[in-house]
């Protein structure tokens, strides 16, 4: 009993120190050499502090964009300063972030959305006419034919009809509702998981609810499980077997869970973040009917689906495999699915749109859900925009159809030729092993790290992969992620590292991190 | 004791039966007789529902987004059908939308927006080089030089610069620092008075943060405070002198609360929404000494600080006067202030800008706050743009400073002359009183509600103001928000209609208001 309680609360690893004492901006700051009008006497004890602070919040961790990541800022603007490193640049590999990588924007995307904008482009003869055509339908979906006016909380009616008619052909006809979607502020914000897992987390003590999330996760998952004070169940990937799902793990982990939570919610993340694989169909029909099985509420995180690289491997859709799966499943299983603006090949991270499709959701719970949206009033409607554009992109005929197809080929071809090349050569590195890349945009290898340095790693109350990336920062410049903010197995170490830069970029960015391993290993040898 | 707990929890009027079992969309989708598939055979008991939700959530009220939202959602897509009315358009005054009621948006605006979202434009001859100057200067501070790459959760380091430099300006040289600035996703989202909110509130039973609301409020607070289970102390504002603060009432309830509840915030919205007030300096200053003195953390909305109207009035905001008191104030009393996009002359509601600024916030929650954001990754960077150019407008002598400035004031100056209007107009209704609308984008005029006419409400299960502003929706298109939606005193009621309109059809809806109103009352005499 006692370790099965362990084993759930676990989950992520040992804690590492926290630099979130400082905000990250502060050291901007000190260098701007900004006015500060603070006198220090007479200060009285503080209202909000750590000690009085909302001990939830105080509990979340996220390490996509934690201490490595403010470390990374400081060296940067040591550089700036000019003091001298062994390196000249931060290469920041930490976050899916393809545009800061040098990834060019879609032409077709930015051009509606530029019209869309500044309306008096519609006149001008530099715009194509279907990237005017598809901003006067957005505009005119809009209130006073604004992007500056709110929408409904649910979203653009005209942009929810494209996302379903997207759905619908990308599941080869299985239909889509667009009153079942939801746009939201990217995948990450207030309105997608957060909101649905909020609406779905309940009761106290052993009844109160257990979301199973896979080991390793991306982040997301245990901070807003934390903020909520809902109890993390974690189910392990299966490393030795490309990081496939195994439902026997599953089952493992739902019934030891039983004993101290109210397991209600399984998210699945295909293709895997941080773990890259993509999975099969036969193991989505599995999980589906684990899923109706154990009455457990589907969350499944699909915004790398455009991202699949390895020849044997498709992203099919839970959707689809739901429908296919008979009406004894498709009318009972209830379903989330999200996808985003910011992966794929246009990676507009930075606009913040994104679209949750749901199934089955009983019609009250949906009401309560466009209330809960309403109080923030809308999701952006720029980035609204944007997703309608990746959804309802040129199609063949169209007068900017050649160029789209070969932007959106040339850099999802350019993706899976950097998966491939990342797999090998980290596989040619002693110590290091990599999983194939089949899908979303990162490697997490698996990393040895000796004794002599996880005993370092201790005295300086790091984690030992958190101590490793550290001295990678500090000697390459290279800013990567410690498996221990994903979660993985005990006594296991690992980094997600992007596979973003650019080719000629990436291949000095592997061969550092080759020096800096087989350095790392002989010094701790 | 028990008058005060019910003073605590009430604020918010009667409850109004809900209609949020269907979702907002829902007659979009029948009206598109969109196919569905759901056997409704075999269907199993739903894992999330009404009984096993989230009991927090199911809690929240929004009426700005309410039951008549969704009605005028109805009766718009009836008269799409050519159902007929004795209206031909809904005219939707429950919302602070300016472009959905036909305000154009700032050129400048818009021209930087679009030159940011497509930088092709920064070579074509038909923009100014001013807006140019801007553009190069935000891609240049973003990944990649793109929008499309995440900013740092805290926001683009040098637009948080440029809302230093304009809150400098504004509060006439008193110091703002860039880290202590936190852009936002507009005022009402994840980022900002929910944040601050969520990170303020802890304890249990008794010392459970209390969080100190105006009354009427801005629904999105008693939304927040419920969603976090704090608890809501209410003060009133005084409707007999024009809606103003007293700082004896902040007294009366903060005394009344600390019997089950640990006070801990107040929230000022100054201007008022829904109430239109304008708080004088000398009140400022007193609830500041007042916050001091019970150690209360300062939330200012402040999104409508460039809306004020009345020629004796004048927009002061928390911090400036917060400095001028001295350093007892200055280095203790702990604030944080809103601003948006979305108000103002620009009204630039869709893209979902604004910032927040915090003072004297402990260094150690600094961190935590950025720790929180970062799981969001960043604010819309479009967003953030749009904020830029709020805080750094053109300037005399630069070459679109006259044309900003005619649009600028074109709208300000339509703004102040229908409050007046509005106040005028509504004043010569017997049996509706409406205060001077000194600020902001709203009447919230009171209105006499007949004794038979609250019957006839309550044999609707209707608060008394709902089936008023139901009965003016169904027999003139105007929707307009209860009073109960924000709270008031018991046994008054009102509703908040925004001044938005063209003067010309503002005119109209008040014609329309008046005869229904008068009408009304012969009706339920």
């Amino acid at each position: 009993m006692q370790r099965a309680a362990a084993l759930v609360r676990r989950g992520c690893g040992p804690r590492t120190p926290s630099s979130w004492g400082r905000s990250q901006s502060s050291a901007a700051a000190e260098a701007s050499a900004v006015l500060k009008v603070r006198p220090e006497r007479s200060r009285r004890e503080r209202i909000l502090t750590l000690e009085s602070m909302n001990p939830q919040v105080k509990a979340v961790e996220y390490a996509v964009r934690g201490p490595i990541v403010l470390k990374a800022g400081e060296i940067e603007l040591e550089l700036q300063r000019g003091i001298k490193k062994p390196f000249t640049e931060v290469i920041r590999a930490n976050i899916g972030d393809a545009q800061a990588m040098g990834q060019q924007p879609i032409t077709f995307l930015r051009q509606v959305m530029a019209l869309c904008t500044y309306p008096n482009l519609l006149d001008s003869p530099s715009f194509p006419e279907d990237a005017k055509k598809r901003a006067r339908r957005i505009l005119q979906a809009c209130g006073g034919n604004s992007l500056g006016s709110y929408s409904a909380s649910q979203g653009v009616n005209c942009i929810r009809e494209d996302v379903a008619a997207y759905i619908t052909r990308r599941d080869g006809g299985v239909p889509a509702d667009p009153d079942n979607i939801y746009l939201t502020t990217g995948a990450s914000d207030g309105i997608s998981v957060r909101t649905i897992l909020k609406i779905l987390v309940s009761g106290g003590g052993k009844s109160r609810t257990g979301v199973m999330i896979p080991i390793p996760q991306y982040p997301l998952y245990s901070a807003v499980i934390s903020e909520l004070d809902a109890i993390q169940v974690n189910y392990y990937l299966d490393e030795e077997n490309c990081w496939a799902l195994n439902v026997n793990e599953l089952r493992r982990a739902v019934q030891e869970a039983k004993d101290h939570c109210d397991p209600k919610v399984l998210c699945i993340i295909n293709p895997g973040n941080p773990t890259g694989q993509v999975q099969s169909r036969k193991c989505i029909e599995d999980v589906i009917h684990f899923a109706w099985e154990e009455k457990l509420f589907l969350l499944a995180d699909e915004v790398y689906q455009d991202n699949v690289y390895s020849p044997d491997c498709r992203f099919h859709s839970f959707k689809k495999v739901l429908y296919e799966m008979g009406p004894e499943y498709s009318s009972n299983v209830e379903l989330a699915s999200f996808h985003s603006t910011s992966k794929g090949y246009m990676g507009e991270c930075g606009y913040r749109g994104g679209y949750m499709e749901v199934i089955n959701l009983h019609p009250e719970i949906k009401g309560q859900l466009v209330k809960l949206l309403s109080v923030r009033l809308c999701p952006p409607v720029s980035g609204q925009a944007a997703m309608d554009i990746v959804v309802n992109p040129p199609v063949a005929g169209e007068e900017s159809f050649e160029q789209f197809s070969r932007e959106k080929e040339s850099v999802l071809g350019n993706l899976a030729k950097k998966a491939k090349l990342t797999e090998d050569l980290f596989n040619q590195v002693p110590g290091i092993h990599c999983n194939p890349l089949q899908g979303a945009m990162y490697a997490f290898p698996r990393i040895f790290i000796p004794a002599k340095a996880v005993e370092a790693a201790q005295a300086h109350q790091m984690a030992p992969d958190m101590f490793y990336c550290m001295k990678l920062l500090e000697e390459t410049g290279i800013c990567v992620v410690p498996g221990s903010g994903f979660g993985q197995r005990e006594g296991t170490y690992h980094f997600r590292m992007t596979i973003l830069p650019p080719v000629e970029k990436l291949k000095t960015v592997l061969q550092k991190v080759k020096d800096f391993h087989i350095n790392f290993l002989e010094k701790y040898a």
